[in-house]
């Protein structure tokens, strides 16, 4: 996966790899304004947490890149329009608003300074934000890694991979890991309805890296646990809680049920960033509702009745009770997770 | 969906509605001997435990129907053949050995009479187990609908409808009969991956009977359950073992699990044909696995990468301790279903 990037700052422009049309097709976005990245966070062009967070990074940047240099006054408001429809692109990935956080942060510390200086410190910002979620990842890999058996048989979710981070993944990062700890990994990957980012991002990533994989229905999962064909269950995150409740692709809960209900471990894989102490639990995670016809057609083909009444959660909140382990650059939380995130809170 | 049948025997053919190619296209296809029934079960253009058994049952008369009335030998050749082919469509529902049980129980106690006369016998037994389908499902529904609040709000996985039976259905028998009842009736669908029969054929068939159903992907049943959206799971079964064990498509028994985790009462509906007295416990049930192209194409479109290894059970078993009530058409059977199942056998 080294040759494909999630994100890159080429020439004033930003790549993204198109993940709607994987695998089947390769094709590198290329962005040149902000409403380029509004738009493919939207339409889920890049997704995951952690990548929505580098692209809203890279679209403060984009938002102000050509502006004047002479015009303060346009700048700020170029930059804080920019950062304002960031926000409202999707509602519950916390990493979006940290990282939208981190920009508007850079940009009142350096405005005094010329625009031309504070467009180069935006954009090292940015850099940053991506650099740092590849290290913190491969930290998140190696801790995690170091809690699962020699025959690790891994139950994933919708994609925590190298395509959901800046590279190398978190859920993923730590099957990385683990591969190169010597350890013996087999993963079940989830296809993860409705869009399918299972089947068609985490089963391409784990076979562009030779990663035993095996591609099961999402309804599928309670019977390879019944089967004891299943080890560990490793899932990202999209917002975490102060108190360990956590919020991740729509059937993460299920997941977290049945794992408990076979004496599965339940690992949940995020960085830092990824947590929002401003709130106590997941019951104030804000679950966006997503348009019916992810569900009723896939591409262009009906595969509902016309007409029927959906409900699309895309997102559902598990109670920290479910976690064995939170799994961060910084170290393993072990429950109770209130203890552990609250001494991270204080470290930070 | 009174004019929509399943399964109907007209002038020497058996006429199936396409399940395959529902709901963008309402096709009947016209079949005229037990090849093109086995065709029909294995492709599943026909499928639900009890209308296998009812195409099975017709697939057996089909296969003697042009038989010459004058060689004796060769209709018992064509009729060995007929059963045994059909028997060896699917391995796990219960009602299809139970249906070619019977008919081949009617071929030996006619043995004596002339072919002509047997062939009449033959589409009769047939016709019976068609007809006492429908009826028992009519008396599953209202037993089931009795136990329903008044404000029945139900998840349902797969189709247990009138498209699995012979009319009416199982599952949702239960939830006709209670909206016959005026009971205020909300029904949440699984779409039921890979073959999506909840998409297709459970929202089909309520909307067609003006029932209030919502589709959600089969992940987000545990989302629901924790919103308090649904107060019972209403499922079919394909076999159902001495203890109360049972199968039936894949993702039931996950929902069984969500349902306790809930305390979500946990309904089976189902005929007494699909009890498989003769198994103790569900682990003596067969899993069918089905083809990898179902979860990695919807229609001609790859939504999986090429060659990924796929894991594709139809079926999971539930363990009874998770059923809170097995309702058939002889009434209600409670936990302990051991007790309950073997009082029924005894009766039978």
């Amino acid at each position: 996966m080294d040759e494909l990037k999630t994100i890159e700052w080429k020439n004033g422009k930003v790549r993204i790899l198109d993940q709607v049309r994987l695998p089947n097709e390769l094709v590198l976005l290329e962005i040149s304004d902000h409403h380029g990245i509004v738009k493919a966070i939207k339409e889920m062009n890049v997704r995951g947490a952690p990548a929505i967070g580098i692209a809203a990074a890279f679209g403060v940047v984009l938002g102000i890149w050509n502006a004047s240099d002479t015009d303060r006054a346009l700048f700020l408001e170029k930059s804080n329009k920019a950062i304002d429809d960031l926000k409202a692109t999707r509602p519950t990935a916390k990493d979006l608003f940290w990282a939208l956080d981190r920009m508007r942060k850079k940009l009142s510390a350096n405005l005094n300074r010329p625009v031309n200086e504070i467009k180069i410190e935006l954009l090292k910002e940015a850099q940053n934000i991506l650099e740092n979620n590849i290290t913190n990842c491969k930290r998140i890999g190696r801790n995690g890694a170091a809690l699962l058996p020699a025959n690790a048989n891994i139950l994933t979710h919708c994609n925590a991979g190298a395509l959901a981070m800046g590279g190398y993944g978190s859920a993923l990062g730590i099957v990385r890991a683990a591969v190169e700890q010597s350890k013996k990994v087999k993963v079940y990957s989830c296809e993860t309805r409705p869009l399918l980012q299972g089947a068609r991002i985490t089963c391409f990533e784990l076979m562009e890296d030779d990663i035993n994989v095996t591609l099961i229905c999402d309804s599928a999962a309670a019977y390879v646990m019944s089967q004891n064909l299943v080890n560990a269950v490793i899932v990202g995150a999209d917002r975490i809680a102060a108190n360990g409740d956590f919020a991740n692709k729509i059937g993460t809960y299920g997941l977290a049920v049945l794992a408990k209900q076979h004496h599965i471990p339940f690992f949940v894989a995020a960085p830092l960033s990824s947590i929002d102490f401003d709130i106590k639990t997941g019951k104030e995670i804000v679950i966006e509702k997503r348009a019916p016809e992810e569900i009723t057609k896939i591409g262009d083909m009906e595969i509902a009745p016309e007409g029927v009444p959906v409900l699309n959660p895309a997102f559902d909140v598990t109670p920290h009770q479910f976690i064995s382990a939170l799994i961060t650059e910084k170290g393993v939380i072990r429950p109770p997770l209130f203890e552990g995130l609250s001494k991270q809170k204080n470290k930070s």
